[in-house]
């Protein structure tokens, strides 16, 4: 039985036909290896910003399914080229809509869950030698619309189908050179990790370092698939291994340090205490579609009876957010509400941390000695993050990398984008 | 019962965002007009040459499965934007490519025929009010493969369309504002037809006149399909209607007069009188995709027992024929091939001549007072065309259409692409 790999390169690695070409030149390599292979790919590079750009001239409010059907384009060029380019050197290729294989969603327009994929298709050609290409971020609902899978689509494709096909593996290739322990360009030493675990993964991915988007993360966790993250462009690099902690060889307590800058503090002033008030608050957030990162409750103060509520958001939700408030403004008897965007949290996450006590104090000793003030708290199981003033965070996270042994010996090569710090 | 128009929308008709929007307005116009309205569209202005570019970048010789997934997308392109710009004009819109509609082909690539075409969902959603957006030039085999139609393939869509939904009417939206008794640009004063027949239009456009694609006439006139060709520009203007020989209200013996400049003169020499001699010459020909117009035999000789035979081909097909003719040599055993491209091929059509004697030779009296030397004549029930030298075609056409009263009070306007003279 011939092991499956499936490979996902995105639309930087496609953007031109020299990069198609080089992409083929990958494919093969996994082929020449005695592997089945399928394929994943994006739409080249600016494709999509050019087919929104016209969407908008059009509409300024175009609908969601006819942006599906034309956003769904951009993959049917790209999948044909590569599987052309594959072709003229010399390997049999066949590529394949969504549609086409039957990679089914939910009836949800822009940000479809896949719920199954047909395999028939993908395993009588595999059986056939050929080289199966596969349009990402795509899918097609039991009753024929097209869909598409909203942000990290191109990724969850690539794993589902990894799923779905019992791969052996699913490599995503990227602009960087695998996961690093933390953002190289602020600890240039930062060390590239052979292996991280699902959970590590997502923590660090919620924590700010965008190398995968978290669903893609999951779902290869909820069918264990062992995902491989390397570059494009250095394929002797085996980047980094994501894998089950069970799998794990080894791991260190701490497996990498994050910041996130793109948050916004919100406090609720002089809450009344009684009982409902949190739930009022954050129903409401709910309602709107904002997510909320960490809360803090402050402990009742015993004269006024009130406390103080605060939060974290995205940046980009604090309009939103700020109007959901003044809404609740009269109903919530509360006082002021301060808003603070001069804040960045500070991860450590760690599989590591479940059976080892004093990281949590070791992480507030280190940024005591740098007299960074900690403005919030908060943990799970394998994350501890502290809210910080955001000219802190750089130093922050340099002196947490070197606290917690992550450095390499030698400077990471950074390219492309990269952790938002 | 709401009647049901199909419209159809060339390249350059979609080939902007400001263009669409002109398309957009003429929709809903025959929506007001209280009809049921299916558009068929192609992909938008040079799409398919950008895509057939970067195909070529990355194969000589690119597979045509591969090709059709390609240029396919850019009918997914124009169609999703035309849904958006109706939308955005508060009509209802929803648009549909070949597979999720079911428009059957033969498994063939690059050039398939339509098989049949499902009209559940098309009816469904003309029902609940919406304007149809079809993508044109593409289909679908049983087996989930996407075809494309080839030359002239959005016309044929829209066609088998309007046949399939037993539309009132199908009209094809140009860059001409109909069909011209002869190019406009050889005779100013040519006259706009109002009706022509589907046997007319064929014969014209097999004679040069190419605004429609004879594949399309073919098909109208096969279900019976009233076809009415008119500019996307001047939409008030009515163009011309293109019907059954049955329903026309009145038409002349002649209704157009044609010249194809593209053709070539082959004559072989002194093939031996022998049976099968033709059959050799034309089953080579037509084994290499070779498409013979003319063939004229001389009487044979009887000293030599030796005939000429002579044909017409298109000039683009003439390297390949003198390759095919070369290969015969031994076996054929005839003379010197020659070859003549100075020629052009001037035509009169028209139902009226079926039943009119007299026309035939009016033609020939018109050419011998111009002393303009006939070099092969062929005819069929409704046309005659005679082979001219090709400094004489201009001539010869404004001749014969002032002989056969087919000019105009008024100066035709020209825009766009029109018949090869």
């Amino acid at each position: 039985m011939r092991k499956i790999i499936v490979q996902k390169f995105g639309g930087t690695s496609v953007a031109d036909t020299d990069k198609i070409k080089n992409v083929a030149r990958t494919v093969i390599k996994e082929k020449q290896n005695g592997n089945d292979v399928v394929v994943v790919v994006s739409a080249m590079g600016h494709t999509t910003d050019y087919l929104v750009k016209m969407a908008k001239d059009l509409s300024p409010n175009p609908s969601s399914r006819e942006m599906d059907m034309l956003l769904s384009t951009g993959e049917g060029v790209s999948i044909a080229l590569l599987a052309m380019a594959i072709q003229a050197a010399g390997y049999d290729a066949v590529s394949f809509n969504a549609m086409q294989i039957g990679i089914v969603t939910e009836n949800v327009h822009s940000k479809a869950r896949i719920i199954d994929i047909k395999t028939d298709k993908l395993k009588k050609n595999l059986q056939e030698g050929k080289i199966i290409v596969v349009a990402g971020f795509q899918g097609v609902t039991p009753d024929g619309e097209i869909t598409t899978l909203g942000r990290g689509g191109s990724d969850t494709s690539a794993v589902a189908l990894a799923a779905a096909l019992n791969a052996e593996r699913c490599d995503i290739y990227t602009d960087v050179e695998g996961v690093y322990t933390t953002d190289p360009r602020v600890v240039p030493n930062a060390s590239r990790l052979r292996e991280i675990s699902y959970e590590e993964m997502l923590e660090l991915a919620h924590a700010g370092a965008n190398v995968l988007h978290p669903r893609s993360v999951e779902t290869a966790k909820q069918f264990n698939v062992p995902l491989r993250v390397r570059s494009s462009f250095k394929t002797d690099n085996l980047g980094t291994l994501i894998l089950g902690v069970d799998k794990m060889e080894i791991y260190k307590p701490v497996a990498g340090v994050a910041a996130d800058l793109s948050q916004a503090r919100i406090v609720v002033c002089d809450v009344p205490d009684t009982p409902g008030q949190a739930a009022m608050i954050f129903g409401k957030l709910a309602q709107e579609g904002i997510s909320v990162d960490m809360i803090i409750q402050s402990y009742a103060r015993k004269v006024s009876n009130t406390n103080d509520i605060a939060f974290t958001i995205d940046s980009s939700d604090l309009e939103k957010t700020k109007a959901a408030l003044e809404e609740l403004k009269d109903e919530l008897k509360a006082g002021d509400i301060k808003i603070d965007e001069n804040i960045a949290k500070v991860s450590i996450v760690g599989a590591g941390m479940i059976d080892r006590p004093g990281i949590a104090s070791t992480m507030f000793e280190t940024l005591a000695k740098l007299n960074v003030n900690i403005r919030m708290i908060s943990t799970s199981e394998i994350k501890i993050s502290c809210l910080v003033d955001k000219e802190d965070a750089k130093r922050a996270v340099a002196a947490l990398h070197k606290e917690f042994q992550l450095e390499s010996d030698e400077i990471a090569e950074v390219k492309g984008d990269l952790p938002n710090i």
